[in-house]
Parts: C-alpha cells; structure tokens; sequence
C-alpha cells in the first residue's frame, strides 16, 4: 500500500512545528506552554516543603504528576470530570504515566524531603498530548529544581549532587495505512493502525514503550520500524529542551 | 483614615491593564483569552445543536457557564476538584453568576433549539477571576453567535432579530482602608472590608449586584459610592468589549 | 402598567405573618422554628469544644451553617442531595450566605475555641427560605451564646466581652409587574423581574446585598427602591427578633 | 435480676405519649408529624402520575419510602449525608425496611400507574425513630390515597377496589436487665441486650420482626415474652391510627 | 394448598449439600471457601494490629465484615458497585449484618487492641448466600483468631481467656405455597411468601431474627414453624462447622 | 552482575504451573479460573443481546472487561474500590489493556449487536495478575461466543464467519538483578528494573507492549531480550489455551 503524502506536508520521520515558552505564569516555580503544532499543554511545577505521609523521615522526596483536559481543547466539547465527579480512565492512566516518565530522573535523596507536582493542562489537543506534555513537564520540572535551589530548600542534598540525573522526552509513532510515521497530529491518530507513545532519556534510553494494535497486530518488523523512528524524534525533543533552558 | 496609595500606583478609580485576545483557540466556536492585570481567564464558546431535556420542543435556546481554575493559577497550589470528586460552593457559585450574567442579553427565540457553553477556566488568579471571566465570556458569546448565524444554524430566528439584545461587562469594586476603589488585584482583595461584585448591560443598567461586608458592615453611603465606581469600570470595559470585537 | 393587588392583600411593604418559635427542639444548644407565612425553617445550632484543623490554637471561635430542604418541601418532590451524592449549587450558595451573614455578628475572640453549626432545614417553601433561615438563625445562635455562657464554656472570653456584635436579619425584595415588593412569597417570586436579598444588622448596616434582574436589568433607581423597602423590612425583623430573644 | 422502674414512670407494656397530627404540610398529598415521647418524625407521602421504568405498561404502582434523620436530631450533632456525599448503611436498610411495610399492604393494580414516596425525616430523634416513621407513614399514606381518589386519579382501580388492603403500625420491644419492655426511648434502648423491631398489620400479623442481639444471645422464652409485647403495642398503635384517620 | 416436592428432592428440614473449605487462599489469616449447593461464599479473614480511632487505648479489639457479589454471581450480570461509585442498601445490610452476628461470640477483652475483619464475596448466588456468608466466616474467624494466638499476638488476653465465646451459624426458612421450608435456593426464594433468615450460636440461642412478609402478612403459628426449621438447620451447620475444624 | 537462581527453581524463560479451569461457575456465558502459580483469577464473560447506546444500529458488536482484586487477594488487605466510592488509576488502565486485548480479534459484524462482558476478578495476587486476566478471559470468551452460536443469537453472521478471528495469551517479562526472567511472581516483580507486559496473538503478532523501567532505564538490547522472551511465554500460552479448549 502506499500513503498519500502527510497532510502537512511534513517527511515521515519529522516532528510538527515545536515551542517550548518557559516562565508562562508567575507563581508557580517552573511553568511551560508546550506546543506540538496545535497541541497546545501548560504544564506547571508547584514546589512545596515535605512529602505524602507514607514517605515522612525518609529524607526522599517525592515528584508526581495530574493530567487534564480544558472543556473545549478538543473538536466537541468533552464534560468536566469535577462535574461528573469522577476522574476517567485515560486521564488516570496518562497522570500515572507523567508522573513516571519523571520519576525515572529524580535523585530523590538529593531532592530531599520536598514535593514537585506537575500540573499538565490540556489548553488545545491535537494528537499527541501526552508525549508534549512529557516533554514539557520535564522543562518545567527542571526549572522548579533551579527555583528550589536558589532558594536553599535543597538542604538534604549531599555534595550538591543534582537532583535531575538526567533529562526525558516523549513522542507519539505509528503506521498509518502502512507507513511508519512520527509525531502524529488527531487526523492521523485516528486512522492510525498502530499507536505507540516512547519516552526515553536525553542519552538514548528507554523510559517507556506502549504500543497498542489499534486495527491488526503488528509484526517485529513493525515495531522495530517505530521504535526508530521514536529515537529520533526523542534526540531531536531533547535537543529542543536543551535550547529551551539554555535560553 | 488616609489610605496608602495603591500598590500598582493607579487612581482609585482606574481598572487595570485589560487585554481581550479573541480566537485563541482553533476549535472553539468563539475562544478569548482576557487578562485584567495578572488574571488570566481562558473563555471558550461551544455551540451544539439541541437544548437540555426539559427544554426541548419549546423552540427556545440555552446558555450555560461552568468555571473553574488551574491548581497551579494561586500562589499556592490547590487541589483539582476532579480529584476531590465534588465541586466546591465557590465554583458552583460563580459558575451560576457567569451563566445568569449571560443569559441576561440572549433572546432565547432567536437563538432557538441551540445550546451555546462557556468554559471558563482561570490559567492564573489575580483579584477579579469572575469579573473578568464575564468580561471575557461576553466576548467569547458574541463570537460564537457570529459564528452560528454564519453556518447557518439560526433557523428558529424570525426576521433576522439580533440573539443579543445587548452586551455585558462585570468588574470588582471595594473598600480598602475606607477608601472606595475600582478592580481589586488579589492583594487588595484581602485586605478589603467590603467587596463587591457588579454585571452591567453595555446601556448602563444592572444585571447583578453583589455585596458583602467582609469585616464591618457598610453604610447606604459607602453603598453609593461602590456603585458609582462600578458604574464608572463597566462603561470602561464595555468600550473594549467593542474594540475588541470591531478588530 | 399597574399592577394587580396582592394576592394575600398585603401592601407593598408588608411582611407576611412572622412567627419565631424558640426551643423548639430538646437538645440542640438553640433551635428556633422561623415562620414567614408559608415558609417554615427549622434552625437549630449545635455548640461544640473545639475548632476546624486550620484554626487551632488561635484562641478564635467559628460559626458556620448548613442549608438543605426536605425531599416535600416544595409542591413538587425534589430528590434528597444525600441521594444524588452531591449538594447542588444552589444549596451550597445558600449555606455559605447564612454563615457568612451570622459570622459577621460574631467577636470570634470573645467566643473562644469553640464552634457553632447552624443547621437550617426548609420543612416549607413558600419563598424568601433563605431570608427566613438567616433571621431564625440569628435567634437560635443567640440562646446558643447565652447557653455557653450559662454552662461555663466561653472561658477565652476577655472581661466579659459580648460574643454577638449585634443582630442580622433578612429579607427578600423585589419588582412585580414594574411595582417593588416586599417578602415575596412563591407565586410572587416566580413572575419577579428583579429579585434581591438583603441582609442588615440590627443598626441599620448592611452585611449582604444580593440583586439579581431575573428578565430585564433593572436601573439605579429600582435599585434605590429595593433597598429601601428592604432597610423597612429588616427593621420590622429586628424588632420581632428581639421581642422574641425578650419572651 | 429486678430492673429498677423505667425513667418515665411507664409500665413495661405501656407505650409512650404518642400524638399524629395529620395534614402537617401544605403541599405534600398526604403529610403527618407523628411523636413517639421525643421522637418525632415528619413523614410527607408524595403522589406522582407515572412509575419507574422497570414497571411502566404493567398497570401496576409503587411506593417507596425514603428515611433520613436531621443532623441535630440527636444529641451529639451529626453530619449530614449530602454532605459527605453518601447515605450510611442504616439509612439504607431503615428506608428499604420503612418501603417494604408499607407495600405489605398495598394493591398495586387498584393503584394504578401512579407513585406514592414516603419521606421520613426524624426532626428529633428519642429511640424508636424508624417504628414511629413506619406509623406515621401509614397515615400519610392513607391521606395520599384518598386525595388520588378524590382527584380521579386512580383511574386503573377495578371495581373500586380498595388501593390499601389493611394498615400497619411498628413499635419496638426490648430487653433491659432481663425484663422485657415495649417502646424503647434512647436511654433504656442503648441499654438493652435484645432489641426488636416489630412491624404489624390491623389485624394482627406479622409484617417484619427483626430481633438483634446486642449483648447476649437470647432463647426462646425471651423471644416469645418480646413478641407477645409487640403484639400489644401495635394494637394500641392501630387503634391510635383509626382514631387520627377518623378526625 | 398441597406444595410440589421440592425441586432438588430434598425434605422440607433438610440442607442443601454443605461444603467448608479451609485455607482457600495461601495470604489471609483465615480463608474458607463455603458452599450451600450452588450458592459459593469465598471468606477471608484480614487480621491487623490496631483498632479504630475511636476505640484506641481502650485494651479492646475490633471484628467487622464487608460482604459483596461478583458481577457473574447470578443469573444476569449486574453492576459492580466500584463502578457506580456507591454502595447500595443490600449490600451495606448485609454487611452489618455478618459483622453484628460474629461480634456476638467475640470476647474484645481477649482479642486485645487487633482488629479482624471478615470479607465475603459472594462467587456465585443461588439462594442464602447471607446465611452461607456468616456460616463461612465464622470458620475463617475461629482460624484467625488461633492464628493470632499462634503469633503471639494475643497479648492483652488474661489467663488465657479464649477470643470467641461460641460459635455461630446462619440459614434461611421460609413458606413456599404454604409449606415451611430450610435453607431456599433461588427458585423457591423468589416464590417464598416469607423469607426468615436466622442466626444462632451453637448453643442454641437467637442472636438475629430477621423474618419479612414478602406476600400476605404471617401469623404466629407460621412464625413458630419457620423458628423451629431455623433451630434444626442451625444445629446441623453448627456440626458441620465443628467437623471443619477438626480436620 | 550475576543474579541469583529464581526462588522457584525454574529456568529464566520457564512459565510458572499454569491451570485453565472452564465452566468454573454455573451461570456465565463462558468462565474460568485461571491460575499462574499462586495467582488465581476468575475470568467470567457475560453475554447479553444490545450494544451500548453509541453503537446502537451498527450491526456490529461489543466486548468490554472490568477488572478488581478481591481485598483479601494480597499479602496486605487493600481497601475495597466500593467503599472508597472511587475506582483507583491501576484498576481502571488494566481494565481498559484487558478489554483492548480481547478487542483485537472480534470480528464485531459477525458478532452482530450481541455485547460480552468480561469480568475479571482476582481472588489471589502473585505478580502478573493482568497477564493471567487476559489469558483466561480469551479462553471465556472463546466459551461465551460458542454459547451464543449454539442459542441462534449470532443471527447478524455473515456466512457463518467466525466471531474470534484469532487468540490472545499475554504474560509479564522483567530484569531482575540484569537478568532477563519470563511471568514475574510478586518476589520478582517488586525487584525488577524493568518490567514489561506483553499481549500476542495465536499467530505471534503484538498486540500491546507496555514497558516500564521502574529504575534505572533500559537499552535496545535489553528491550530486545525482554520481547524475545515474551514471544516465547506467550507460544507456550497459546498451546495451553488450546489444550483447554480443546478438553
């Protein structure tokens, strides 16, 4: 089979148009709109002194992360989950996500006994929020530690050894009518085949792989085919953070 | 008692910087982003065909608001009434105030069997959310209306009658130290003995009048002169209402 | 236009019958049951040592309130918010108004650690339940002061200081086929233009100013009108409170 | 062991002052305040054309009843279940049990499709809240079947049939240092080692019996003493029916 | 009216075929699963140090029990209640009901501050899964309860004082076309005039009594037979369980 | 690093014993009870004719899973997701992986408007709780879809197509201690550093990866030796699956 050309003209391997605008809001400690072409996610660190009560004098602290969509960030209106009064399955899910994708950089010893939250708000959606919402949680994340730092609440940290150990970024691949594709925008999303979201660290790891069948099982091949395409599109996200903080 | 004078150094009745940024989103049928100072209140317009149950076959449309504000929009961070699984009083509160406000210019008949909602959603808090939510809603309504005469939508309309019979702006007024003034930031707000909320039609009259004495009680003349000052900040904002919507 | 005389043959500025009927209830601290005409309010407060988390060992007291009406109050049966598993807008509005009016008669030091809940339950609606409710309240929570003191229990009370500041009353106004009205029973309120609460110290001050334009705004001068049938109405209030803290 | 005489000076088959004042409410079709001693219930039937969906097209009726106690009914303060968001376990089995005597005597052809809801809510609790709501119940349940037959409402009554085949009336007995006693007020009820509630019909069946041991089991001979009590306090309760329906 | 013989061909006093499964699982305390022909209750029993807050420091332990149904439990698939967000009235009576029951033969003093509690799931329903539920978890309890003596966890325990004062054992009787019957599968529960379910403690004593008219009301005669089936049917189980415990 | 020997005595790419009980209830459509080691879940699939709302007139079919542990199912008892009132982040992703799974091979127009429920419950907890719920839900359904076919109500098939158009068997990989192991037990899965759940096909295709680095992150090396044991576990599923159906 051969796919019409993308829609935005882009090559199969290159990400939408990426902006990353830090210092979006003045309270919180870090705070990044993150925008994947129209996908548009502000994500905010709030610090706070001490951690959950199942961690208390441990001298670890404690980062996590809430996932949510504004109303109106999609084609329909979705309803609220306050006014349905409870949280769905896919915001749980991609919360859990967040907050692991994080995790796996934290010295928590060196962070001491201090939380990070990290609100993602969904302000627009098309296609791929979760993975620009990881790739922006973690600037935002990066700046609240700064934020701590300067402030002297990192006084649990032995020989000023750093509390990030190292950066994640995330991206959305899959094959639509065939093709292996990178960083798919909602109409292609929803045709797509195979779906599978990758986070990896700033030297090449992998942090998380989900991939899902969304029509047919894939073969080895297939995956394969996406998992190269992930590892590009990641090293080009981390570069694109790198350029972000060194602003 | 001589009050200090103002933080931001304004005259006691002078609003903030205001800014009404229209079309900030791509979907929504009307979308504004309004900021009176640090507020920043997100207003989506989504229309859809149809009205709630009990309204259906009356040939009468509907208009409804739900506000709500980011954990990370105060200073310090607040829980996601998701995750509570309830919505507290003071959202249900205002989101009833932002829908009454509005509803009071729409001509139901002209509008007929459609639904038009507001989302309200506070990306960062500063004194005033609900003013300017109003303020910025009003907007949003208009170009949703706009929006729905150009598709088409407006079938039940007789003889082209306009869906708003007018417009509506809303500011916050106080009394601080004894002096009266107009558009508190938050840290006037605290600090206020009385507080005030008004919504005014573009022509000068009242839609709503809220008042509440946050320490001592108030006086007919102390009422007297906050409305002065409210009547005063309505007209102001009403001409940047139609500035806004003449661009 | 003219409007109609009323329908029980009251004047314009006429309370309904008012009863207020004290110790109505064998345990509570005061428990008061509030007539105005149709509308029947039980209101009870219960005193207890002690204070909310975020108060303690400020030496201060609190006073709040609880709002709700029975499933049968109403000519047609409205679901129990128990069942539903949330309270609605409307109830927690109505909650929060009751507390903060009474609170604002309260020397917070004088009463000490300790906390008085105002539960006020509609048993009839017939109009104005939350202008009733507030000025039964104020009753039951003055016999719930003097309880206190009787029982030795306002220990943090510097030389004797009274608790209560004063007395709050309130009343609902409004216009009716163009003519402002006072305490508007159920048929009356239905067909209002402009609704307003008003809620006033025994002194003549005002505590709440709640005006709403159910169809078309309403200008300065109806709003002058309103407001000085209301300071008549709450005067006349005030009295019978008294007479009935007197019996 | 000999128990000493009961606090209220009644003999141990004797009943409290029991009173049933019928049409309590304006609204409600059928409305009784009925007082056991202290206890007092206000029970509200509700009529409404129409049943749930689970039964629409059989021809047949319903009738619910819904029990709920105000948070200052007893002598400690406590909370309310719309405010914690959930109704308690003896709530729900005191509404399912309040609902069940009910429609052990009701002829739900002769009723039509129409529904009948029994609110019960305690005003003032004194032991015995759920047997004085099921024999208040009965009342405003016999009111609220003559208003629909005298509103031509129960159209689906074959040959005038009678839509209420007998009465019931409920009293508790128990067992208070080894000596049986009928209609427990609050101090003898926390005492008890046996507890029973006992449903009847006018002519002397058995309805419900619900025996509990709260401390030490008990055996037969205790349980036939409890019953033979039961037995008288229902007849005097139905005779006390009779007479309130006959005013 | 003569009955048909029962389905199952078994006599009126007899039990349907009775298995007690010890150690069912390998984590809990105790664990049993128990069968009433096709009724299946899977009883585990969770020991844990502690007590409730309001029972803490008072040197007494504390016994509660949750029962549940699978959603395949019975004939059609009904909902779970995690799903639905609330628990319904059954489930809450029936689970207060296991719990008051096992409570009656615990000696809190020897258990000391540790708390049991029992959870009964029900893996599939035909007929008296309540009574099978207790019968279980009394087993499970007995095997807790020497568990924790096994541990060295009884320490507040004077002289060897033994936890469970007796042993207790559920069925339910009922009329079924006049005739009573032991122990209802679910054929005849849905037909039965009068449905008794009946606790008693091996030594023969009641400790709940729970008899429901679910047609025409009962006379005492009735009442009599139905108690007189329960006693038999409990002592059989009271054997069974005995038996179980032995092996 | 060298890890040490499996606690278990099996070869690192060796599947614990694993059972496939069918018709493990009396009433279900399909049911089994599957065991991996000492997790035991019991997979139960309900059949009903009618889709949800949505799909209602498509021709086509549905199939959907719920999934829960029993409290008592770990070596701690974890609060029940019905009394919490609140389904937790995990319960609600491995319901929504199960229901995907299962998803892949239903052919929906051979199906016809006919939905199947899988009902998940895990009555034991060992590590790999998910894995063993879609291992044996497949295996129900498989029974659930005979069942439809053998009572005529797979009337919207054409041509006799079968419904499953394939199988899914799933198990969980990890590195512990640097050494790749297949189907985790709870030992293991708490000391992996990277843990992987993996769903195939009969036919060895993928149809979810879901790879976690719980520490440190992990290669493509690594990666690639996880997969290449899961294609080996899951082969070994598929043949058993077989087996048991074929029984």
């Amino acid at each position: 089979m051969t796919a019409a050309p993308r829609a935005d003209g882009r090559a199969d391997d290159e990400l939408r148009p990426i902006t990353i605008t830090r210092h979006w809001l003045d309270h919180a400690a870090g705070s990044v709109l993150v925008e994947f072409g129209g996908t548009k996610v502000l994500c905010a660190a709030s610090a706070s002194e001490g951690v959950p009560r199942w961690r208390k004098g441990s001298g670890l602290g404690w980062v996590t992360a809430e996932y949510a969509m504004l109303p109106a960030a999609t084609n329909t209106r979705s309803d609220r989950e306050s006014v349905k009064g409870r949280i769905g399955g896919r915001t749980h899910e991609i919360s859990r996500l967040i907050g692991r994708s994080l995790r796996a950089v934290i010295d928590y010893q060196a962070l001491g006994e201090n939380t990070i939250v990290l609100d993602c708000d969904v302000l627009q959606a098309d296609g791929g929020t979760r993975t620009a919402a990881i790739t922006g949680a973690y600037v935002a994340l990066a700046d609240a530690v700064a934020h701590l730092r300067a402030s002297g609440a990192l006084t649990g940290e032995p020989q000023a050894r750093p509390v990030l150990t190292g950066s994640v970024a995330a991206v959305s691949v899959g094959i639509i009518d065939g093709v292996p594709r990178l960083d798919l925008p909602y109409v292609e999303d929803v045709r797509a085949e195979t779906d599978m979201n990758v986070v990896m660290t700033g030297e090449g790891k992998f942090v998380e792989v989900q991939g899902t069948a969304e029509g047919a099982a894939f073969d080895r091949a297939e995956l394969d085919a996406l998992l190269a395409l992930a590892e590009k599109g990641c090293a080009d996200l981390t570069r694109m953070q790198q350029e972000a903080l060194a602003r």
